[in-house]
């Protein structure tokens, strides 16, 4: 679908399509649904960056909390929203050897103990070798860091689902 | 449970627990856990209310478009969730008769096309005929006013169901 289409959505349908490009957090789409009409795809993530950036820094870490552990809980129940499940499987988080799963289990818990908010990467640029040791060298940050961090992330993950959606998507 | 028993809860569980009380908006319940010991109930339903006035404008409209038409799709596919099943049904929601079906049908659209966002009113606090009533009148209303005027009934819903969960869960 194009811009033009996105634009022509009632806010059910647009938050429908678009409510998980941030994870759990489908206040942000219907949010910025006000400022329609968008003149390009960047321009409605342009908008979606700037409602993150607005927010207190306890609604960051609110965003950060929405966030499945990689590996974790939800992966193993099969409670994972699909595009979680998606960029999981994508980088290898179904298919960890025992030894890399007690590992990710332990880093995983240490970084919530230490910031208060799970682990978030943009799991579709990295594969597992790659995940676990950004998030040992992550470990060690100071919290303000690492909440700017993973919102950066954050905004890498809801880039993907933006053109993913919009790009592919044929409800339209 | 009591208040000390919310304050010593992780983040997941705290979330898992009390992530709905604004309807599908997990991240404000996520948000204020950093605000955390609250010294009462009312305390961390104030840190709840303030978090929502401090969001612009878009995002108020935005916690409006996460809540589902009173009678609507939802209701009627059994996607509603649990506390918006529970306080549409206890409200009547769910035995209108046709007559009432359509002028609820009718009105709801009219109301979202007129504001972008939905009619949002506490159903555990009317019957059908009330919010039937409400609804026809609140349809006239400028944009400003039913903005504010639906924040308010989502705070009034927040209330109820914290004080259902904090006060009758047996998670803890």
């Amino acid at each position: 679908m194009d811009i033009a289409a996105v634009n022509a959505l009632p806010y059910e349908d647009f938050v429908d399509i678009l409510g998980n490009v941030v994870e759990k957090c489908p206040i942000i789409t219907a949010a910025v649904w006000s400022g329609r009409p968008f003149l390009s795809l960047a321009a409605l993530e342009a908008a979606i960056s700037e409602f993150i950036d607005a927010l207190p820094e306890s609604g960051k870490e609110g965003i950060l909390r929405c966030h499945p552990d990689l590996a974790g809980r939800d992966l193993q129940s099969g409670s994972l929203t699909r595009e979680s499940h998606e960029e999981q499987a994508g980088s290898g988080m179904g298919a960890l050897n025992s030894g890399e799963a007690s590992l990710m289990a332990r880093l995983n818990q240490e970084y919530k103990e230490r910031f208060g908010f799970p682990f978030v990467i943009c799991a579709r640029m990295h594969d597992k070798e790659n995940i676990l040791r950004q998030l040992f060298a992550r470990c060690q940050n100071e919290r303000a860091v690492e909440r700017a961090r993973g919102i950066e992330e954050v905004k890498k993950i809801c880039h993907l689902r933006l053109q993913s959606l919009v790009l592919t998507d044929n409800r339209l």
